[in-house]
């Protein structure tokens, strides 16, 4: 059993204590978060201590540390933790700051961390990338994103979430980074406010629409909407010399209703935490492995990367230009 | 270009009159109908003359006879267009009565005669076939024919159909001969009248079950209804050792509505006319076929062999007890 | 916190066994196992003890058993458990002989003991369930229930099994009930061995089709086959007079590849844990509502009705006539 | 009945003169072609006339001119029939050089003509369509087209073609101005050669995506490569404010084969004539419209903005710029 210690007690941080706690290679080991109410309450539900990150760290049982706490803490916290030699499992986006995440280079790239890009791990991606990995299609060619939120977060979230490129679509430039096989060395994007004019008043966009073109020419675009009027649209189409993979959206169940009008299936999953469920659970089995000693599937430098697509994105969508990587 | 006489000038008349006239080694060479002035339009539209069955029999440059007039006389012309030496392409059911269908054996078994089961010349039904012939799933074992009716007929049309299972089930004996690759030899049926009080007042049923057993065990469901409540409902399933293969129902179009509530397809083809369109004019095709020499795919016998099954279970039904064949 | 015993610590009872650990208002107080070995590894694993069952009905600190051991102890610690007050959970089938569960009426009718039908719980036919009593489709008037296992058994469980509708049809024949809304009056069963002649040995079918008939003609057909060639099949059709409801297969993901032949879909879920792990979380929901006081929503006369379907349907078979029940 | 000419007896000639002879409305009065043997077999098989384009317009009974001759006499030949006072049906593309076609405007624009844009046609496009005008999803917002060809053509079609954007994506481009309901503003483009060397080599590009822009801001994207791998591949997904409506490709047949791989499905019509049958038919009827005095639908001003928006798209993929329109 690999003792972990949790710093973050909010939604996120729920989900990882639990499937920490379940974990049969895993001991949650301790509970972190500034507010020690939260951490107490959860501590208690796991049957666990509350504990402070310099007494974890300075625990020398304590071989892994999970950082799910508020963005702006994730490359300190790693830091920290990469400095007491401790494996890392660190949620994403690595930092809103492109400068800042390179500078911590230094401290980071020799880490064993993962950096959590839950949906590397989701069942589908992860079918879609093996059946891609098959060779049964040949080489890819060109790729479809499409990730629309349910519905816009309040103008609130917006203020602080980095614009829609940094803080939505830095999951889509991972999987792009992932699924493509190569780089993406020029950016084009441009955005609409259609959804919340809210949002368009703080400077962001809601619609968004980027091209990425890879050194030998392999093309991606991602679409991107904070609402998609019909639940959690998390689509991929990968075409390659012989044929095409995809996943396609989660329903709530099978059924069907067939009348005059046709047939009617159940709703699509509409929350993030219902569909991805189990990726959050394989994520916890792959810290497990990495306690074990497995290099990360996804670290820092992964993060970094798609922090560049998204601040490139921006650059052209505030330029009308595409940008060189 | 083989000449052929059409006798029935109604409304599955004018289909076959236009899928011949437009059959590029057919030339329709003459209209027959009891009602002048409907074989006078149906000629005029494809460009050819009203005759009579006497003369059309008569004229030696006539190779073929489509029987398309009212059930009543599709044995009497099949056997005088037999004895002219025609090759014949005739409606289905070869009759009501199983009696007077055996009858015409001696007449009827050596002529080329297509007993026009349209089903088995439907583009998804021969694909079906196809694929089960393929050995791709090995041996059939089991077989689920489910076969609605949009809505309910007229009274005025159940009193004369000869009942569910000589009017309706009658393409599902068929289609289930054709599949199973073996003859029944027990029949099992029960229905309701669930649909229409007035289907029951007339003593038919408008909804059953049937079992089908074959000499080794094979295993055949036949779901009827007079309305499904969403159109047009001909499904298939065959079972087999290594897998299934299954038609399915055909929607107007490819269109989803993608909602709150889930994914909404069109609706499905809700007039025989236009689901079977394609077979009809596969029919003619083979009929043309037939004409240059080949033998029938479907006739006389079964035919009869449809309708034995489809008196085993009105039989099976109105005993309680299974029939055996 | 309701302090629950678990008895039988096999596949089953594992499955139970960390479903009630993990209720937010269970405890799981003791497991029973008559192998030792069993029962301290399962304890071991939630954290709780080895206990035997007259301890646990002795203590009044107990407010549940759950009967996960092999069928032919069902009754006996149903009855037992129901003697001493407790809240049951019972595994399903209630027994193999139909004398011998109505015999213990007067033992359990009065007790709150849940018969744990299993796809009752499942969301799918939950789903499917929900939308028909919505009443979006109308009066139910056919039910067409797919139930195919896999791959057929080794013959030594053939042998204790109980026959095939006994074992496996017992599912449908409760789902028949759940979904028809009216009790069967008339069974007619027809079997055969195609599959595996070692299961015709042991005078066994291991494909069979069943039809019932309720007092008001309601049609339902149960499919089975001991072998799919496809994974775990199980779906149901219900028929109404404004449409149909179905539930389909679930596949182990939404990844499709689209290639010259077509689209080829993930594989079906293969494993009845896999495609009934949710439906059995959910049962100890139900289990924890009933705890808290609810009515069980499935219970003894639930499970003896099913055993009688079971047992007019292999007379049926044996006597190859219709039974009226 | 309409009489009408057609000019062109090549293969989309061949569709052109069926629809028309068999179109209740219309007469094929005689057919035009520079080789002579290709108009007198055309005549024969639909029961007319060889005739000149010269005779046609001078004759008055003549209506209307059907333009399906090389792409470079679309723009004279229309000239001279609106000239003529004759109804238009002109094959698409208007013309290559989009100069030329401005230059045309003052002798087309007052004519009744039909620029022949059979995507327009397609019932699932229609059917699309209507969808999005019931209003059901609300106002669009976002489109995805994606069209891609099931094999490239031959190096000597690419040299002629005009270019991936003008001979291909043209008809993307229209079905973009006819869903999105505003006019775009800003194109960016960009393309690779990722299939056919031979094609790069000609200057050309087989794989492209182009973002198209309106003026509030309406986004679109048009996938486009020569080669599918899986037949022919024509979707589009139109997102809404409450939801997507989307037009899916078209399979063969309904047939499934289910097995231990999962379900594959018949594979995707391959051929345009196939996929676009339908659509050529109504084109056909809508001229019928159109000669009984009803506007047209799609016509010269179409097909001038459809060649401008390929223009642009091309000056984009060689700058590397969007381009305003």
């Amino acid at each position: 059993m690999h003792k972990v210690v949790l710093i973050g007690a909010g939604r996120i941080g729920h989900i990882h204590a639990r499937n920490a706690a379940l974990h049969p290679r895993i001991e949650l080991a301790g509970v972190v978060d500034a507010v020690d109410a939260s951490a107490q309450a959860l501590a208690r539900e796991w049957n666990t201590t509350v504990t402070t990150l310099d007494a974890a760290l300075a625990d020398s049982t304590v071989s892994g540390v999970i950082v799910a706490s508020s963005t702006d803490t994730h490359l300190d916290y790693s830091l920290r933790a990469a400095a007491a030699g401790k494996t890392i499992f660190c949620e994403k986006p690595i930092d809103q700051d492109l400068g800042r995440a390179r500078t911590a280079r230094a401290g980071l790239s020799g880490a064993n961390m993962l950096l959590a890009f839950n949906r590397r791990f989701d069942p589908n991606f992860q079918a879609l990338k093996a059946r891609l990995d098959s060779g049964a299609v040949g080489a890819i060619e060109t790729l479809q994103i499409t990730s629309n939120d349910p519905a816009p977060p309040p103008p609130s979230y917006i203020a602080v979430s980095g614009g829609l490129f940094k803080d939505m679509a830095i999951h889509d430039f991972d999987m792009a980074r992932w699924l493509l096989g190569e780089e993406p060395v020029l950016v084009y994007a441009t955005g609409s406010c259609l959804v919340d004019p809210a949002i368009g008043e703080l400077g962001d966009v809601d619609t968004a629409r980027t091209v990425l073109r890879t050194g030998s020419g392999r093309l991606c675009v991602i679409a991107n909407s904070r609402r998609s009027g019909f639940g959690y649209d998390q689509r991929v189409e990968a075409f390659a010399s012989a044929g095409m993979v995809r996943a396609d959206n989660v329903s709530e169940s099978t059924v069907q209703l067939w009348s005059e009008s046709g047939v009617a299936t159940d709703r699509f999953q509409n929350f993030f935490l219902d569909r991805y469920a189990e990726a959050y659970r394989r994520e916890m089995d792959h810290f497990a492995d990495m306690l074990d000693g497995a290099p990360a599937q996804v670290g820092y430098a992964d993060g970094v990367a798609a922090l560049a697509l998204a601040e490139a994105a921006g650059e052209s969508m505030r330029t009308g230009a595409p940008v060189q990587l």
